[in-house]
């Protein structure tokens, strides 16, 4: 069985294969009619570009979608949004934008879009408007290039680990640990049982085990349950059974920042790599950032032209600059105070104090990577004060193995360190921390079966989609954005 | 910058390098000791083999490794689960199994597995047991097969799509819809909102909210959200602006099934396609499956002979079977009815009645799959009663445009429909169902404006993975598996 699928405007466009009969479905984005023949420029999502359907007053004739007008304006319904299927031939192109268009011989409307009511006008709609009509704006060309830029960024995150051997692991969402430590989780529970301490009243059918029984169930999985802030831990799991995994998949975080830059709905990918040091670490973040960079300047040119165009006049300029730099600056959060003790002596005025005990503020990590180094920089060897209690702790008593990889115009972009492996210290750590070491015996078992060194990082998806796309709010670079007050 | 790992024992093994100077970090699976010599098989997870390493006694007495004993039973240390690193060099093997074994120049233990209470012996343990260890099970051959297969089919899906031209879309976790219509979702709320009802003690941090007008924001929100049961109603939207997308996420259904069959997180596969019926939707379904086994045959085939042997010994012919058979048998819910009619009149018994209105009940689904036809079958056009509201309506008023494609051993693994794209038509469907159309108009949205006919399915991630590796119990597919009593 061969499996093949109709062309679409990209493919078509790639092949210029002049002669060649096609048949075409896609939506209207314009049309102009004159006397004797109508242009239309159509649309079908696979690529920026539409491609110019030319229609002579022979086809119009033979098409009746041309005789079909509005009922309420009575002009023809082949308007923009209208989804149409064209039969035609490829040919020349006239003007010197494309190579090919379709001299079409039969037009059909599929689905009509009323001009009176459709929501996407021809004009620039703003952001916040196109958020409050989720459902249509990918139909847009700037979000749907930004999709196409995030489908392009996964395949490139997948593609990259699998050639390094790492093994992609679907952790858990639904999860009874919680590996960063914050009282920022959602709970989830089943209908069945959630209205438990509400008076009885059913939110939904009754459990078998209620049916049985008479009792409700209290706890859907038997205990409280959360959804997941990071799949680090279990990723620790499997770095210890097949060397190197990574995971991508949704994580939560129950802020209640309404800000451009909050989601409570976000996807990770998060690495984790036995036998794995920190400078390994720090050296697969930033092949990982090559990577993804280069891919995107290589298989999106296209969008990133629209973005550069009308988001982000410096985004071009700034993801070549990152690809053609030799290395990511490496600096120790030691070295990197005292560039920032030695700029202020030198007059430079923050905000924020800068002091070794007060760790580094935004506008301290953009003056390294955006003023002093104008590269991305990674900073490592942090405090061991505030930071969580998985780092590996340092020789010194007073830093651990984090680092964390900054880029010019959007910050830090991943955060890792080299886990502790040692059981007593991971434990020391955990109590200090008021965590439950029992709960938590089987992360423990990772140190006393088969330990290794091992670290791994976390990169926010959101915020390589954001710095690759040049996307100011972090809700127009996901589909359906989740935060406090929005769930639809 | 140019970036290399470590080689794993699958790429030495692959190489075939002779004479080649390397060093393996990896864990033991066994150490046998002569007199003058150690035979060692190690594992790092790349691979079912193992790399045997020879170390003789001048290497034994470099290395302080063989000389720790375990404080218990005064045996040393490298044994079955400790992580060592290896120096060495690639020879000739002097056994038949493998090309190449690495002759040790320095043993280093990094991780011990004191043999008294690590988990993992060497014998054959059940899966029952190895679920109660669900941070050590990785490291066993048939788990550690089956999550090495599981991400070659993630890869296969993407690959499958992504050759088709499909951008990859995350559609949301986090929903106030539900696609199913049924009453087994979980909801979710943060910590600080979900005390509302409960008295007012606090489980979380206080909201800003909160804090400046002391009143406890009720929804994070603003309504009840519960977790995703399917990302169909956002692919729809998203294939009527980029055409052809799929979903490939985390979904949920809060039943409290406890079987080998259920699981309350699951990941689904949903393309959904504009332009497409469901000829062509058939069409796609089969070329995935085909994709998938043929993958899997291609690239996992070590672990497939495993899994053959221990598990499922019609594994590799029944998945031959597939990719030789020339095209999947296509029967309309009618025929499939006449034929079962047939083989009841012939003396086959089935424990259900065979009638046009009940339905096809599993036994009937496998009859048709493993003894009629012995190939997978799909079947269509299935009797609108009790189908979901989204599908379109054949225009014989009793029939809707759905497909369900059966394989042998393990019955349905895809369910999928042309949709209903007309607005009266599914509106009138949501009314009978009881849904408020007011609460999705975005999705009657995409019949209003630019409409096209569209279809698509989901396949459960989980059953695919079930099938290939021929695994009994779902839980054993998922790292980490969820159920009723089970998160942890």
């Amino acid at each position: 069985m061969i499996f093949t699928m109709p062309a679409t405007v990209k493919e078509i466009l790639a092949a210029e294969a002049k002669g060649q009969e096609v048949e075409l479905h896609a939506w209207v984005r314009s049309c102009r009619d004159s006397k004797n023949i109508s242009f239309l420029n159509l649309n079908d999502g696979s690529c920026v570009s539409g491609i110019q359907v030319v229609v002579d007053e022979e086809c119009r004739k033979a098409s009746p979608a041309f005789a079909q007008t509005d009922q309420i304006n009575g002009i023809n319904q082949i308007s923009n949004g209208a989804s149409l299927r064209v039969k035609g031939r490829l040919v020349a192109s006239q003007g010197n934008l494309q190579a090919v268009e379709i001299q079409a011989s039969g037009i059909e409307l599929l689905g009509a879009a009323p001009q009176d009511t459709y929501p996407l006008q021809k004009k620039r709609h703003s952001f916040e408007f196109l958020r409050e009509i989720s459902h249509l704006r990918g139909r847009s060309n700037s979000i749907g290039a930004v999709m196409r830029l995030r489908n392009r960024l996964s395949m490139l995150v997948h593609e990259f680990f699998q050639q390094h051997g790492f093994y992609y692991i679907h952790t858990p969402i639904i999860t009874v640990s919680d590996a960063e430590g914050a009282g920022e989780m959602f709970r989830v529970e089943s209908s069945g049982c959630l209205d438990e301490g509400r008076g009885g009243e059913s939110l939904g059918e009754k459990s078998a085990e209620e049916k049985s029984t008479g009792k409700k169930r209290k706890y859907f999985f038997g205990q409280e349950a959360f959804l997941t802030v990071s799949g680090q831990m279990e990723g620790e799991v499997y770095a210890h059974s097949h060397g190197r995994v990574y995971t991508f998949g949704p994580t939560f975080r129950a802020e209640e920042s309404n800000t451009s830059r909050h989601l409570a709905e976000f996807w990770m990918i998060e690495p984790e790599v036995a036998f794995l040091e920190l400078d390994g670490l720090m050296d697969l973040a930033e092949a990982l950032v090559r990577h993804l960079i280069g891919g995107t300047l290589r298989h999106c040119a296209e969008e990133l032209e629209l973005l550069n165009k009308w988001i982000e006049p410096e985004l071009l300029r700034s993801l070549q600059s990152v690809t053609e730099s030799e290395h990511f600056v490496r600096i120790s959060y030691t070295e990197a105070i005292a560039l920032l003790e030695g700029a202020v002596q030198g007059g430079k005025k923050f905000d924020y104090r800068v002091a070794w005990e007060d760790g580094l503020q935004t506008e301290h990590e953009r003056w390294l990577t955006e003023e002093h180094f104008r590269q991305p920089v990674i900073v490592y060897n942090y405090p061991a004060e505030g930071k969580a209690f998985y780092m590996k702790q340092n020789e010194d008593g007073k830093t651990v193995r984090g680092m964390d990889v900054l880029v010019p115009r959007l910050g830090e972009i991943i955060g890792g360190s080299q886990r502790e492996d040692d059981y007593e210290k991971l434990k020391a750590r955990m109590l200090a921390d008021g965590m439950d070491p029992e709960h938590y015996q089987w992360y423990l078992d990772l140190r006393r079966f088969g330990g290794t060194p091992h670290s791994g990082f976390g990169l926010g998806f959101e915020r390589i989609v954001q710095y690759v796309t040049g996307m100011k709010n972090i809700r127009d670079v996901i589909p359906f954005p989740r935060a406090v007050g929005q769930a639809s």
